[in-house]
C-alpha cells in the first residue's frame, strides 16, 4: 500500500496521455457555393508534432503546421488557441466538397476526418 | 509570314512548358523485407514549387521538399540532381508496401504514383 501511494497507477496513464490526441471529432460542415467555411481540428498535447490538413478527394496536401502548401489560394490555416487548428476555405467551389483529413505526425500517425458539403 | 517569324508559335508552347512537369514515370520497385529501397520522382521546371511524397495506403504525408514530416524514421528524402527527388525507405517493413504518390503543389496540383512491392 505504501508503494502504491508513492507510485500511483495513474502515473502510467498520465504518461500515455501526454501523446497528442484528438479532443473532439471534426464536425461535418455544410456551406453554400461561394461562401466561406472552416473545419476545426482540436488536438491536445500536440507538443513538437505538427498538424496537417489534406483534401482526401483530391489527395491534396493543403497545410502543415502554420504553412499553406497548396497554391489553391482559397485555403488557409489558423491556430485559434492552444488546441484548435482551423482550416479555412474562402469562396467555396464545388471541387472543394468532400472529405478532409486532419493528420498529426506521431508514430504511428493519427488522423481524423470531416466532411464539407457544398450546396 | 513576317509576323510569324518574329513571334514564332513555339513561344507559346515554351511558356507553357515552363510549368513543372514529370519527366518520367515512377518505376514500380520490388524490395526484400528489411532491405532499403528508393523511389525516384523526376520533375522538370520545378521552380519555386515543392515536391511532396505521400504513402497512399496509409494516407500519410512522408516528406515535403527537403523536410521529412513523418516520425517513422525509415523514411528520408534526397535531391540527387536538378530534377530527381528520391524517397528512401530503409529496412523496409510489410506496412511500407503499396502506392506512393509524388505530388507537386502547382495549381492545379500534379502528381504521379509508383508501387513498392515487398517480398
Amino acid at each position: 500500500m505504501q508503494e502504491s501511494k508513492e507510485f500511483p497507477t495513474s502515473r502510467a496513464y498520465t504518461t500515455l496521455t501526454d501523446e497528442p490526441k484528438f479532443a473532439e471529432p471534426i464536425p461535418n460542415v455544410t456551406v453554400a457555393l461561394g461562401r466561406d467555411a472552416a473545419l476545426p481540428c482540436v488536438v491536445e498535447n500536440l507538443g513538437e508534432y505538427k498538424v496537417a490538413w489534406i483534401h482526401i478527394d483530391r489527395q491534396m496536401i493543403l497545410t502543415i503546421h502554420r504553412h499553406v502548401i497548396t497554391k489553391v489560394q482559397r485555403f488557409s490555416v489558423s491556430h485559434d488557441s492552444q488546441k484548435t487548428w482551423l482550416l479555412h476555405v474562402s469562396g467555396v467551389q464545388q471541387e472543394d466538397r468532400g472529405y478532409y483529413m486532419c493528420q498529426v505526425n506521431t508514430n504511428p500517425m493519427i488522423n481524423q476526418v470531416g466532411y464539407l458539403q457544398v450546396v
